[in-house]
């Protein structure tokens, strides 16, 4: 099976080739680099024993998108290309709204001229704003607090009606909650540009003596030890969400929409004092003010993914926490620049 | 002050058009024609005088709009480009998305290029979904009940979002109510492609003899005589609260948000009466089911606009009905094809 993997160089597209390529797919890579490195290229190869054909594209290139999908025989499409910064989408809601919904716009347009019919999208728990109750089914109201979760929103609601218009697609929505760790070999793992957006690579950049001190944005919410509470999900169960969703429901037609978590909620604390067991070292943490936008707590019900995926988040807190570390205190810059 | 008007030649943006050459503006036309004939131009130069500029182009061809924004100093942009049909953008979602979404965001970007940043938006008042209650004043819940109002509302949220990062930016979402009537001379009017979406073209191609009856979506509706209540508009009202705007808030930074409607409630009978009545002619119908959708009442409370754009809607259903079938009866067949 062929597979144009957008983003595939990326945090979870490049976990998710190497699963890929574990199950007997072939993935195509199709990356225009803006957030990532060539040299996670060969890293895929290192782990996988497989170089991936990569095309140095950008999403929004019609034409492009159009000949490697031909030249490829590609069958089905997982879409992870997009920005993901949402302080950065409230500067630049623009860049956001391009790249994010009109790209996906792109990408379909031109799936449609290739023939190519079956697409993953890469979407996130963000779309259920501010939950009303915990834990999230997948027929919870959706809303969006920032640009960056209008984006998925409005990438959902094309796709949703797109496929509504053309039933012999199938378009499957992959909702992420909190993505964390790294491959077990420790070459592959989050390299973000600049000051980390997330808490596991700001963590691991504390400890590994990058930055000096985490920031916990509030710890007056109402949870057991005042901070948010999220769904942290190691990238290889994600991964292996990916190619449970191809083989499962990727010829099927219809709208499939899955919550991709755990269905465990832990603290900013419960991860801090994870990472230092596994690390050995000490996170020096700040309590500051809350940030706009943020919520107490958000976990996914995983079930209907575990029924009709026939897959489950396996991998533990000490496996997240302990690959993350292997990662960051092995390649302390991140990958290597070209 | 040059204005570029994007889909000038359309129903709503050729009135707009003479009105601005009334208030002393001068609009530069920029229409790719997709649903207007090139003749509309002669009928604007007639009735104002002025012969305004068009340039036959596509909004989403950026480079064309940043050369015409520079070649013609322009200072503030009108939109109302795009396209409109509901049960259309049902069948062809993605179209409606890149026309509308994908169009506004290059058109903007154009704007962020040539140094314009002065927008008016052709918005709906489809964004307020099935309001909770009437009359609907702007602070109302916005949501959309099908690809055509969730393409104005995406756009109204890019726009949003693209404000608040862009605080020196004036940018003005003008939500329509149902705009009918034609220009007093009867030299312009709608001229829809097709069988019309809508109910005043529908009902004077009735009159005319064009087609046989009219088709009403149910009177089982919780109204006086069970029928649709809308807040019908005179295309003329509607481009004056344009040429307001332009006026008062098209120099002052900030979002802007008004209804453009009369305040008034009318039923389809009440237009199929009205309408016989103004034409002399017998408008036969038909009751049928309810069109999915559908709401029960829809109008507008229009003190925003009145206060602060000091623009108030004067034109009174017997104009909106006359001028209607003025229009229609000297031009059956709608403008001639070049």
């Amino acid at each position: 099976m062929n597979v144009l993997v957008t983003g595939g160089m990326g945090y979870i597209g490049s976990h998710t080739c190497i699963q890929m390529i574990q199950s007997g797919m072939t993935p195509v890579i199709f990356d225009n680099l803006y957030n990532s490195k060539s040299s996670v290229l060969d890293c895929i190869e290192k782990v996988s024993g497989t170089r991936p054909v990569f095309i140095n594209g950008d999403i929004r290139d019609k034409s492009l998108l159009i000949k490697v999908m031909k030249e490829h025989d590609i069958e089905n499409v997982i879409h992870f290309a997009g920005l993901k910064a949402v302080g950065e989408s409230v500067e630049k809601p623009l860049e956001y709204y391009d790249n994010n919904v009109n790209g996906t716009l792109v990408l379909v347009d031109a799936m449609r001229e290739a023939n190519v019919k079956s697409l993953v999208f890469s979407s996130s728990a963000t779309v259920y704003g501010d939950p009303a109750s915990v834990p999230i089914t997948e027929d919870f109201p959706t809303s969006a607090t920032n640009p960056y979760g209008r984006s998925k929103l409005m990438v959902e609601e094309c796709l949703t009606d797109f496929q509504k218009a053309n039933s012999d697609w199938s378009i499957t929505l992959l909702r992420y909650f909190n993505p964390v760790g790294s491959h077990p070999t420790g070459e592959l793992g989050e390299d973000p540009q600049g000051i980390p957006n997330n808490l596991m690579p700001f963590v691991s950049q504390v400890a590994v003596g990058r930055r000096e001190f985490l920031s916990v944005f509030g710890n007056d919410y109402p949870t057991p030890d005042g901070t948010g509470i999220r769904d942290y999900i190691h990238v290889m169960d994600l991964s292996d969400g990916h190619v449970a969703a191809l083989e499962k429901v990727g010829a099927k037609h219809g709208l499939h929409i899955y919550n991709l978590g755990t269905g465990n909620g832990y603290s900013v604390l419960d991860m801090v004092k994870a990472f230092e067991s596994a690390s050995g070292k000490p996170v020096p943490y700040k309590v500051v003010a809350r940030r706009a936008g943020d919520i107490a707590e958000c976990w996914a019900d995983p079930a209907k993914a575990v029924t009709e995926l026939g897959w489950k988040a396996e991998r533990t807190l000490e496996e997240m926490t302990q690959d993350t570390w292997r990662w960051q205190s092995s390649n302390p810059q991140g990958y290597p620049s070209e």
